[in-house]
């Protein structure tokens, strides 16, 4: 695959969620998997989220990253509209109650249409899962992945070996 | 306003809801109150929903109400549509969290797109809802809800006499 | 209707709760429809709660706005007493369990007296509520609502094109 | 005081709520205590509410016990009205979410109106409850509370001595 | 009775309490009723509970308000020793889950135990509670209880007025 | 890639979970998509669990499907060993508190180890998923999702002309 | 150890748990570890609970398993006593709120007071972690819960192979 | 015992645990039991995972406590392994939904693989559990367990005389 078709889709309801959603665009690029990022408002666009959701596959997308806030309907709604995979990241938005309305509008889906959905605010883990689906049929990309993952783990073995030789006291400050 | 002319539409996500929902219709039949009721799915019929919610107002409609379960996204994406009054019915359907994921998709609507909730199931509190609406500038229907309030009453006060005639020990079985 | 007839009655439990609830009065002036604005208190002032509801609708008001935090009551029992559509805005006040209790105690009213609750702490969409309901049955509003949607579609493109030539790294801070 | 004279009164919203309310009228009866019985709505018989609340103190009742379901407002409603200590029971009616509408919408009221609430359907509680209060001020009722407490105790201690001779695998079916 | 003799006990689990307990003792000074606070850990110092509870009818309390956070078994353990009227004030204490745990594990006593439960950090609702609990019996308390309720009436309509003057618009500043 | 080589791997931890992850198991034979199905616990068979994740990549498989209720690790800590996309099923069984604690369990992963996690006991939708992630690379699965989102719209307004013709009132018995 | 001397006290709230707390019991049987069960109330038998924990030490009890229900405070009081380790099994009773209110009032301990706090209704659980407690210091019971198990994941692989011979089409009926 | 052969493993998910785990380790130095403390992570290091529980019996260790947040496998992927009590506690983390998670992905283990849990973020709890258990074994450890316990008592009889002489107005600030 060429490198500059984008092959995710980062989208979200408000650019008031983009501190959050920049989350998943810094790893996509980490990755070196060509994403685009564009505000789609289910709720305030309608029509454009119809017209994103229904052109995403013949653009040449492979994964959609949908995040959205409250009652939460952007992953959903594009999920209902496109073949591809939706990951819906659900946003702890300000007036959110504690964030449930968030989690529960976007991952209680009926039957048929189907959200990947990732933890509250991981807007990042929704970027890594976009990965390890592209990384399941593009070699160089799953190769990347398994790196990533031994680098989650020998991150942590320097931290047991710091706190080893260093002490758990002198570790942590409060 | 002719009679005939449709001034509520009752929409729901699927057929199963019908046995809800019907709570509705049969409280505008009640209040002679013309309605049309079929079924709209924002997931499974997207583009019916739009085109729907886009032509409710110029075809005469006043009040939509709309029922789902769920990740429930009907009544939300229809306000986001039509310019008129949303009434959402949340449906504790079969896999619902409680009703928790359905209450809440529907309640907790960003700033611009209000729905007016009621209460878990509350089909036939969406009917009266509606009837309010319409009272408030239709006469007729405003003197048939101010009945019905008081009918309320009266009915309550009929059931205060018999627990007074016959004792409270005589009311119930278990 | 004249315009220095208030169509919509604001009302809260305290004084404290004014500071959500000027939402709903600063987009009825947007709209340019006539409200009132007061404090009525369920539970320290019952008997002015009870004398309010049962004059609105006589006094020229079509829609009741009431908004209360904790055991809500106000909207419940304003809706009890007046065949006006009340919308009940709950507040998530100091001491409220994170809001559930002002949402559960406004939304799940019994059958026969319905209360069109929105979001928590979102009296800005109960001021658009009651526009959509006003607008419904005045063409002058209802025009008005229309145009209030489209934008805030054309705000959201706006955005949209922004973050097309800025790119979204330049668009938040942290 | 009068055996005759009601101290105190025994209100719910419906009269499907019988069904747990005869709770709290049998224990009062058993304590010897005179009660009376009725069906109070808030929401639909909100005068004859205003009218009870106002009159209990002077009609010679001491407490007042009221049960509701879902935004269960007759508690709180009646507790702002009557200088009276006020009972709340919330009830798990049929459309309530888990009985948490009950409970919070009971429980939570604001500074200055409490209500004494009890467990979700503890009717019996809320009677013995009045008898603790009333016990307070009257040794007769305190003496038989005390002796209810007792029996309590005397009724585990009877159980605990069943458990030893029959062996825990008697006791039980399934 | 004589003024001097207590006549409602405030324990609370922890002096980290005190600064929520404080508003029965604030409360109940201002309505005169004698009262005595203190100390009892169900958890830490549980001979020093049973036995205050033990004691608490005959050394002349007529009520007893108990706070506590988290897992609080202080009210309800008092609850179950003591013939008095126990009231539970569940308190949000620094590692409680939100005030679920104080809430429940106060309010939902077995048959035959009950603990009459205010609101979350609602001590000021505790005295007030105990106020009507005393003032059904004593005139003289049950005076200062409607004297008390007039004036919460009679603060509000100040604001009413004050709202009325001065507009909507200066009475608040963010 | 040659029909026999499994593409999904479906595992559960217990076999007592059969009867809700058959839905994906259908589903999946429905779209014509190899797979297999077997029992992995994550706490009774911590090391086969191990060896599953590890091979799982390698075997050919290119998506795996993970059910677990209460507190639900599989899902999890598969995701933690494999670079392959997990799904997880959050599953209701008999001793969850609601769901509560699967949904959370799968959910919430920490930053690195996304789990694409989709409605309560929604084997189908996690079967769909699956067929999605596949169809986005495999031009001959994606023609059938495609087909299969058609095919729910046409059975919608199959029942919306049956709903029609027929009348809402004969449409449902109860 | 003489096999004849109780190591573990299992104790109950009410022998209406008996139906539950009796997976204890039995799996401590089959572990072969010498028990006593009786019903010891906080709320209804306190005197007997401060004696019960009080004297467990010295009787020779080693661990200490109490369940209980709703407010269910049997396992944090007894903890407050004894210098025992003390296990927890909040019980889903009839009226509990979903078992939430067993879980924290269980759970959520001050500071200084834990209890070991099992899944709810998990009375089985709660003598195998007893099992795992007893046996890091006796080598004979070590030796059972490891064969324990072993057993658990042999089971799970016998389930594996018959899944694999039969077919899972085979393995469940609806 | 040596006291220098570790007996109680405490381990957590991330470093970023340390500030709230340090208090199980506090508290062990406090009772004079040799502990080790080290990070081992379910999700990014789950072979070091099964070895660490694999060995930590054979290693001496008694006790395990392992603290995680979000979906927080560790403690009960290490209990599915090793033989010995294992002591889980729920961290509240950055972006936990309100802890929830963190206690039920803790809290409800399926049968036979218990977890013995603690309050949210009560890793000193989680420590004195584990001088419990060790203590009931152990002489020494237990008479220490048993002094703590009194001192507990005596630390609240010091403020109870406090606030007895200096009076309650005295004893805080806000």
């Amino acid at each position: 695959m060429s490198t500059n078709q984008p092959l995710v889709g980062i989208i979200m309801g408000s650019d008031s969620d983009l501190n959050i959603m920049q989350g998943a665009a810094e790893i996509l690029k980490e990755f070196g998997i060509a994403f685009e990022l564009t505000v789609v408002s289910a709720h305030r666009t309608p029509l454009r989220m119809v017209a994103y959701a229904t052109k995403a596959s013949e653009r040449g997308l492979k994964v959609i990253i949908a995040g959205a806030g409250g009652a939460a309907h952007l992953p959903g709604m594009v999920a209902s509209i496109t073949s591809l995979p939706v990951i819906g990241v659900p946003i702890k938005s300000s007036n959110s109650i504690d964030g449930w309305d968030s989690v529960l509008s976007i991952l209680q889906m009926p039957n048929g249409i189907p959200v990947a959905t990732v933890a509250l605010n991981a807007a990042k883990n929704a970027g890594i899962l976009a990965a390890t689906i592209i990384g399941a049929f593009d070699e160089t990309v799953g190769t990347k992945v398994k790196a990533y993952k031994n680098n989650l783990e020998a991150e942590v073995l320097k931290k047991v070996d710091k706190l080893k030789t260093e002490g758990w006291q002198n570790n942590f400050d409060n």
